[in-house]
């Protein structure tokens, strides 16, 4: 035991907890779209939560990966996929393409998707109905037991035109995300505030709360149909 | 580029896309309180949104660290860190423990957090306030850049007992959880459907979504206050 004092919780119902099966609770997850292409095959997505950021300077992310999914080894060998975010019209897809194989059918045809060439890459297309496609290429595979975590470098970022502002920047929050809770799909729910909002002055958090609250009720593609 | 044929997109406005410059827009990631302590140190907390899922068995998570916050040395001498999921009340302190130093201040002090032991670590305190800790042992990093990422295994879970429900299930749906979205913090917003519903029975789905929102009206900290 760490040789600190312990401190001592209150008799608050919050504080009463217990121990769990173990499990892989962390969340919410980024659910996203992975596309693949090997030369020859139809284009390939995959559902993956299992991802995230791992670097910044170069920008990396990770996937992990089963063997046995027919991406696995397309992405294996192309070394190329493509993070597609998927907004709130692509929910029903990104679950049809965590359901389904390529083996049984065509996603894409299914999904009535389209693809696009992605910067950088040359196997992997980006679906052009994301928001947001980051283009990857595979720096390092580490067999970890039921998965591979596959380590990549961001190469290419493309974003759809309507949610870049005047200045140039990315608008990612009116997108409409959509995040994965322990097998379940929500939508981003309401702001909370910015980095450095614990200690920011007062004036600054207010204004920036009006801005973001305007910003939800224009919203174009975030909310429920 | 690949042989196969590229579908063409509609004239669609939402499918009009540009190229953005490098950087990490992965989103909306998890962002957690992250807690460790070296012995004859205080309890420290760290806000981490690097972070993932990476194996189920075992059930691996990793974490992505700059060497210059206090928490590198100690989670890399001690080889244990908890990850805490934050709720809507401790949303301020996510960001606190993000943007203040261990070095300069007592964060558990400032933000009258408790800790408690955890199940099968050693030093790694967990957070009290939190609906969730998972318990990690690191078992690999990699120098990957500005980061490096840290491999754990989750050795232990331990909840708060109002998000178990009857059938011993963990609700972390209802736990008022909270994500990042490039520099900005949201609550979870409507649930959207469960893993498999794009192929499941419209029955099934709509008596699954109307006891979803049953459970978002009752919901007790899932709520913005």
């Amino acid at each position: 035991m760490a040789d600190t004092k312990r401190i001592t919780g209150k008799k608050n119902p919050l504080f009463q907890r217990e121990d769990l099966d173990l499990g892989n609770y962390l969340s919410p997850l980024p659910v996203t779209l992975v596309s693949s292409q090997r030369p020859g095959d139809r284009p390939n997505a995959l559902a993956i939560a299992w991802n995230g950021i791992v670097n910044s300077k170069p920008p990396m992310v990770s996937i992990s990966l089963q063997r046995s999914r027919y991406s696995y080894e397309t992405i294996k060998e192309t070394g190329e996929f493509v993070i597609n975010l998927p907004d709130l019209a692509l929910a029903k897809a990104v679950d049809y393409c965590g359901v389904k194989s390529y083996r049984d059918t065509d996603k894409f045809k299914d999904l009535g998707l389209h693809i696009e060439s992605m910067p950088g890459l040359n196997q992997a297309p980006a679906i052009l109905e994301a928001p947001l496609s980051l283009g990857c290429q595979v720096r390092d595979i580490h067999a970890l037991g039921s998965h591979d975590l596959f380590l990549a470098e961001i190469v290419s970022i493309r974003a759809r035109s309507a949610l870049i502002d005047k200045q140039k920047a990315l608008r990612l929050e009116d997108a409409g995300l959509i995040s994965y809770v322990h097998g379940e799909y929500f939508s981003l729910g309401s702001w909370l505030g910015f980095f450095g909002w614990s200690i920011a002055k007062d004036e600054v958090l207010q204004r920036r709360r009006k801005a973001a609250r305007a910003r939800e009720k224009k919203r174009k593609y975030g909310k429920l149909s």
